[in-house]
């Protein structure tokens, strides 16, 4: 039996550069676990049903009350396609046929690589999962511009539509160089909230 | 000063799903910090030069001895096609110019995500890096089919030449469903070393 069992020390990590590395990690000071941290992959869907386009109004941190496409984080063992699916079905109890991938977008400041793809309903219906207040079908014309909750939910509604009037089914990226760091209206994102 | 100053525990973690979670997650004994483990990113890229194809004969495991496309794991803060140039600067002393997106690919059962750029070479000259055993440009008859790393290299060497020959420039993915688990004739893949 180790000797640390049944007790429990307090959670300590120093950075460190181990021998033959070249990035600093971050150590555990009581048993010298090294925690790598890699970027993360999120996936979602611009999501279309009669011409209409499907958001949510989150109800979780980051950016609560604020409107997205059912996006989130990749899990282990999963392939993007059906990540997309999966948030999709747990954020709007949606279920999705998915069409292509619409746009690959970076932002290294919080080190995500996003892979949204184009959609629709394979079901007419739709409701708020747990991490929804609200989910609707907006037209063009009624998105709510001005409550979305990330700048790449613009990037990816602007390009949907170019796609939709008939640019070429090759991916999307940041938009001129775009970094994700403002809104697309200069606006600045809540610091340290994502 | 805490109490486990000064000494070091054995690494040990259990797995246990946590209040609000759905998944397992492995949990220190020690100090109880939560190692979130998520699918990773890989980078890479086909390079021309001059009609042939930069590969790059690993130097490291898994797969040592085996020819591979210059490719490696994203790094925090960095964008994909960054990391597709550090990928090729490291392993083959290359300069790339990037093209475009070749394909996505997913490997759910080692949980990778890939991006493959196609590139050419900005300067003509290559070199071993420090992972790589020997460097060379292969004319697409000498390409050595049964020493490649991965099967991904293989289906990136496939549709880097299908996109050549003047298929659409859209993304390819996984070929016919291949899950990357075996190599494309079949030969099993090394248990457990990647």
């Amino acid at each position: 039996m180790p000797s640390h069992m049944g007790r429990m020390t307090e959670t300590s990590f120093s950075l460190r550069t181990l021998e033959g590395d070249d990035v600093a990690r971050k150590i555990c000071d009581n048993c010298g676990f090294v925690a790598y941290e890699n970027p993360k992959i999120v996936v979602g869907s611009v999501v279309r049903h009669d011409g209409r386009i499907l958001l949510c109004r989150r109800a979780i941190a980051p950016r609560q009350g604020y409107w997205t496409i059912p996006a989130g984080y990749l899990e282990l063992n999963e392939t993007p396609e059906d990540g997309a699916r999966r948030e999709a079905r747990e954020e709007a109890t949606a279920q999705l046929a998915i069409e292509r991938l619409l746009a690959v977008y970076s932002v290294p400041r919080i080190s995500q690589v996003q892979l949204i793809y184009r959609a629709s309903l394979a079901e007419p219906t739709i409701a708020p999962g747990i991490e929804s207040q609200a989910v609707d079908l907006f037209a063009w014309d009624d998105i709510p511009w001005d409550e979305l909750a990330f700048p790449s939910v613009h990037w990816a509604l602007n390009h949907d539509r170019a796609a939709q009037e008939g640019a070429p089914p090759v991916p999307f990226t940041n938009p001129d160089g775009a970094t994700g760091n403002t809104m697309p209206d200069g606006r600045a994102l809540p610091v340290g909230e994502f």
